[in-house]
């Protein structure tokens, strides 16, 4: 309901695009990778690039994240394999999903800061309260699914 | 277990560069889209445009393909928001998914029919024998997500 309340204020908003200009100093730019959960990043890569042909990178663990990751290189933007190590939440993911699948999509945005208070003023919930930095050693937020019409967004500064 | 023993022989394959090219007759080229299904396309509509500050299309109604349509542009790719109408296989998806979700991966192929030779060859199942022409007026397939890693891919030819 907040959310709704939001955006209906939001709406109002929109029927001025001066006001509507002053709201968000933030842009959001690319799709940085789409992630896909696995418990068998390696059968994955595999998959990837023996039946997909597609260019893949080596299996990287990252430890401090709790997870293996591997990435597929697409023309213009790359899928992250990620497989959990202990203790990660993609392992609560997987149990919900045994095969797999879709995990997060990542969006770079040019200002994380001012990105997290627009979004959190309309209602969407922020998973860190301050920006992390992610698996690619730039600041990331990850927004609340249930906020985000079912979907977990990363939200990187580029 | 089928696709396992084919991707044993796609190993097998590339340690002999010359094979390997010789079985793919075609290349995957970029991400059109992801693909988020929702039960309320209007309020997502919103939310990605008000909240996210991203260019959005109007509400497409296909009763063809029983959805409709709103994209949302990114630089480099787009979100596809798909709504069900009846007798929509979506209609399920979001039934498991009661505040929706990414429902699949679009990714462009030159040669669709090379590519479903190819991947069917390594144990994967196409969703229709035949390409159909999707919602974009191309031709497309969709691959069973259970030999995808749990991923929904559909393939359209560019």
């Amino acid at each position: 309901m907040k959310l709704l309340r939001s955006i209906f204020t939001a709406r109002r908003f929109a029927t001025n695009s001066g006001l509507r200009s002053l709201e968000r100093n933030f842009k959001i730019t690319r799709l940085n990778h789409v992630s896909v959960a696995t418990n068998a990043v390696d059968k994955q890569r595999t998959f990837w690039s023996d039946v997909m042909g597609l260019q893949v990178s080596s299996e990287t663990p990252q430890p401090d994240h709790g997870v293996t990751t591997v990435f597929v290189s697409l023309d213009n933007t790359k899928l992250e394999l990620l497989e959990p190590m202990e203790r990660s939440p993609i392992s609560a993911f997987l149990k919900q999903n045994k095969d797999g699948g879709m995990h997060h999509l990542c969006l770079e945005v040019d200002n994380i800061r001012a990105a997290m208070e627009h979004v959190q003023k309309c209602g969407v919930r922020c998973l860190n309260s301050e920006p992390e930095i992610g698996a690619h050693g730039k600041p990331v937020v990850f927004l609340h699914p249930k906020d985000c019409g079912g979907v977990l967004i990363e939200l990187e500064e580029a």
